[in-house]
């Protein structure tokens, strides 16, 4: 396997800034991102709901990319659009895109997360690689099979990497999360390089990353409405281990609604403001231990 | 002059969560903010933009109360909402209620700011009041003449105190800033309890306050788009007085724009997302001294 063609995607969420403005900083100047053994592009994943700073118009973009999805009548604005960039960057299967890099970022004190929807040594070995350079980045490792997954990035042929910094606000930019969306993304550029001219890098054997176990929902009153809000035992505590009994909620009233489960579970995407019209407060990861080979 | 009907105001831009769910969380326990002298009313002022969970539907709100955009036919689907609002609790001149608390937030640094748009003894000794309480707030003076006052607050007979918390991502509820809003609420009621029944505060002669000077954009490229973002020399630094020659942006080569003005003029409303479909920057604030009657 060689990576021969890489596209750096942002805005696949419209009223996710940073992922815009580097795609559009690096068009004006590409240098900072070509590399010798492969070419990248950049591209606006919905430039309509950037346009109107929101997240989608009608659906979110990045569930949109199972082949059945890709492949049946659309039903929304993303799922159509979702179409024409498994056109423009796939086709699914058979892709004249080997690589996507798509920028998010999260309302969520979450830090640099790095995303993977699929496993392979190359997909091991590049967030290894970035961990090792940047140690505060967590790694979520959910690897699905490839006709299913639904992120954008499942289009090109070896998938890509989901890059979420936060905290920040939907609809600014901040220096801080801009320059490290940057940093990561040409870690991952020069990883591929070295990958390409078959570079030996040292990695560590076993690096940390979480995996999905369940959402949790924010409390409701008897007309289904939300009624309540996180509490600062958890706020701006991602990734931070919780135990059972400990603090989760306040109610509007204050009254204080604990966690009854496993302990050790870690919360991540804490007060997302992207998931409320979902009512989900935030979700339950597992630290697992990554092999990398 | 007394206060007999003061309403609480949540939802005047309909992605502010924390006004809303503070008067839902008041209308269900309403003995939270009654007192003896005065009735307190809680007010949802645009449903419409809560439930879609925008900042507002055509126009802003909180432009549309000038006496003679209350009384011209209107043009989008807030004014007629400001209209609806007047009829309510106006009309403006001679109301139904005597003051408001606006509650609103801001994604910038600027914790608690205490807006008046009104000047009175009573209201110079409201904003002092809280501010012996919560030494961080800060004071934004601009009366205004009524009939000319765009705020909702202005359909008051005595107009009202806006209250702004942040740092708070739009669409979200923070502990935090719920917590400050509610406390800085329950200080306005507990003065005016105090002012109408006669009882002598003792307060400094002098608070600080702060008034408008100029909006600063972000840089435009060549074709009018928005390609710069705040430096951290200024970001999360509401209310820090800025130096000439001093950092302000990064282009999107990251070339530093340094500030060409005066010296020690305070910036506010760094990075508020709500201003940036008008591409405005910031603020620039000069300090001066509010003498208290």
């Amino acid at each position: 396997m060689s990576i021969d063609h890489v596209c750096i995607v942002g805005g696949t969420h419209g009223n996710e800034l940073t992922g815009i403005y580097l795609t559009k900083s690096w068009q004006k100047c590409p240098a900072a991102v070509s590399r010798e053994s492969f070419s990248t592009a950049t591209y606006l994943a919905n430039p309509v709901a950037a346009k109107e700073n929101v997240r989608y118009i009608e659906a979110d973009l990045n569930r949109q990319f199972s082949l059945a999805s890709l492949h049946s009548k659309p039903t929304s604005y993303e799922q159509k659009r979702a179409q024409e960039i498994n056109q423009e960057l796939g086709p699914k299967g058979n892709a004249s895109t080997d690589f996507i890099l798509d920028l998010h970022t999260t309302t969520a004190n979450m830090g640099v997360t790095l995303s993977l929807s699929c496993d392979s040594p190359f997909h091991r070995r590049l967030v290894a690689h970035i961990k090792s350079s940047v140690p505060d980045a967590h790694i979520i490792f959910e690897p699905r099979e490839k006709n299913e997954d639904y992120f954008l990035m499942s289009v090109a042929d070896y998938s890509g990497l989901l890059i979420e910094v936060g905290p920040t606000a939907q609809g600014i930019l901040r220096h801080d999360t801009f320059d490290l969306s940057a940093k990561i993304s040409l870690l991952a550029l020069d990883f591929i390089e070295k990958y390409n001219s078959g570079e030996k890098i040292e990695l560590p054997k076993l690096v940390e990353a979480y995996q999905f176990v369940e959402k949790v929902e924010f409390p409701k009153d008897e007309n289904g409405d939300r009624s309540g809000y996180i509490h600062d035992a958890i706020q701006d505590k991602d990734y931070e281990p919780i135990m059972h009994d400990q603090p989760l909620f306040f109610d509007l009233q204050r009254k204080v609604i604990t966690y009854q489960g496993e302990s050790g579970l870690c919360p991540v995407f804490v007060n997302e403001a992207a998931y409320y019209d979902q009512n989900h407060a935030f979700s339950l990861m597992r630290k697992v231990a990554l092999e990398i080979p």
